[in-house]
């Protein structure tokens, strides 16, 4: 799909005030460019929310997300703020073991913003939205006056199901069990970067931002039982893991040299003396799975996608009042990873 | 509920970046601030998402909605953006027939905020979910930097259950139904002008922010078959009309003496040019009903809601291709009411 803009340009090229007021160009703004791209039964109703299908799945229980998405810029090499609003949420509900299902999209737009750029956002969305299988069933749209926001902040929610005893929970990673992280690292913090013209180099990389719908929920219906599933997003790997073993009491120690890093992302992380290991990702995930079906679930990453490289990296240590992640790095030198104080690059999602 | 601000204000008076960048000070930022206000165990599981109980009314269908909120002032008589963040959502799911249950919660804050005044937001928030009987119980912060946004937006996304046949929507509005209105009319606009300093007038009006899911479900409960519910918030009462009669593709017709207005807002209104129908309210909604049910209806409504002064208004009147809302004035005269093209007041909710 890539139709023309369905607002006439010559009528309105930019948003402007009243097409947040409830009005009729606000009808329009939503009828036009939101139903038009995201065309579903729930949206045609024009109703304050939208009443869904139970689960396919008797007996699986709601699962609930949000994310909000600021990124700057707002287009960049692989992907762009409406791609990310989708997959973000997606992978959030993935992350819990749940197979996703319907959105929400609410739009905060900067007085000024051309409607041309918002259709392509939007088009993109109902893009990836197709890609995971998921479809955005309500919404809303506020405008600000111009410096009062930045272009455009996207908020999206999900609900998904997950059959009982399927859940990925952290209170459900154990002693003993494997981590594989599903491909190379530091993708996309190092496109935003680019895209910023912050690097100083030329540079080919591509945000790995997708849906990992597919590959969890690959891993579980495989018969994998996979205790925790965690994406790395903002403050990378290395964040996702402190989380993980502070959140359920347990060490985890992973091995610097399996984890995978694209020769681009290192050499552009090495001229800026940025950490791989804590550089955001949207397309990339931890799996906590038993030892025993490590192996399985590897070869399950691998061949649902084959290009991102999954690797097994480490594993889950004692249990600990006192936890923390311990990673081999490549002088064969043991250290100890801890959250940043922030992040090293803002407004990457 | 009132307690001192978890975050020790001579450590952090305002939110930073870092506030939202994954790591140490975002930790401290959700688990001290909004796990202390919102407390439950979702939170506490600190996962990517929520996972929720089924429904308590078995075969109950799932509900989604979603709002953004922008509001400025952040604070005015009678509410705050907070309040509203959560009546908004609240509102929505009730307009659907729903019951209400659980709420994301997603932060846009502008770097420099004050961190007391988040905290006072967060508790605004959890005293009004409470009051609705919802739970707030998963989330997301994102900081931009200073300039990029104004202060705080802060988005609610809402998951409630309706019974399959109980459903409220446009498609089931009926010609012959009547149309109530669940109180006065244009208190939030006029209450969030007051505010702003623009009435140039001292006024005691108070906005009629509220969550309704007591007084809509009131009536599903007592045996009311409500057809159709909408809140008549941007816009006010006239565009939810006219949104009503397109959608559904019906007459409407309403008698403009029979709509309660509070004489400080009619005589605030009535100085500013601004016609109440179209002020914006946050408390206040129509309900359409079988005309044999509409007197039990009004008396369910003012024993929930004594003070709101629900008033029957108006009817459904014929099919129509080209469907219209007609408004009986004070003069005796009749005027058809439109959509105006934005809003009267920008950023009011």
């Amino acid at each position: 799909m890539n139709l023309a803009c369905p607002i006439p340009i010559e009528d309105y090229p930019v948003v402007t005030l009243a097409h947040g007021g409830g009005g009729r160009l606000m009808r329009q703004l939503v009828g036009k460019l939101f139903a038009t791209a995201f065309d579903n039964e729930w949206l045609r109703e024009q109703h304050d929310g939208a009443v869904l299908p139970g689960p396919d799945m008797p007996g699986a229980l709601p699962v609930l997300t949000t994310d909000s998405f600021v990124v700057w810029p707002r287009w960049f090499p692989g992907g762009d703020i409406g791609e990310l609003a989708v997959c973000g949420t997606v992978n959030d509900l993935a992350m819990c073991g749940a197979v996703p299902r319907h959105l929400t999209c609410s739009f905060v737009i900067e007085e000024g913003l051309a409607i041309e750029e918002l259709w392509r956002v939007v088009q993109s969305m109902a893009r990836t939205a197709a890609a995971a299988g998921v479809e955005i069933v309500t919404g809303d749209t506020k405008v600000v006056d111009r410096g009062k926001a930045d272009g455009l902040f996207i908020n999206t929610a999900g609900l998904g199901w997950v059959e009982p005893g399927r859940e990925a929970r952290p209170a459900r990673i154990e002693p003993g069990d494997v981590i594989l992280v599903s491909g190379d690292v530091g993708r996309h913090g190092i496109a935003v970067l680019g895209a910023r013209g912050e690097l100083g180099i030329e540079t080919s990389v591509m945000s790995d931002c997708q849906p990992l719908n597919a590959q969890t929920r690959g891993l579980i219906e495989a018969g994998i039982d996979v205790h925790c599933l965690r994406d790395a997003t903002r403050g990378g790997l290395a964040s996702a893991l402190v989380e993980l073993c502070q959140t359920r009491g347990v060490d985890l120690s992973i091995d610097e040299t399996l984890v995978p890093v694209h020769p681009e992302v290192a050499g552009a992380s090495e001229l800026l003396g940025l950490d791989p290991l804590y550089i955001a990702n949207e397309g990339r995930f931890l799996a906590i799975v038993p030892r025993e079906q490590a192996d399985e679930a590897l070869a399950i990453l691998h061949r649902i996608a084959p290009d991102d490289g999954a690797a097994i990296c480490g594993h889950v240590g004692p249990t600990s009042t006192r936890p923390r992640v311990h990673c081999m790095g490549f002088t064969g030198v043991e250290r100890i990873l801890d959250l940043l104080s922030g992040e090293q690059l803002p407004r990457i999602c």
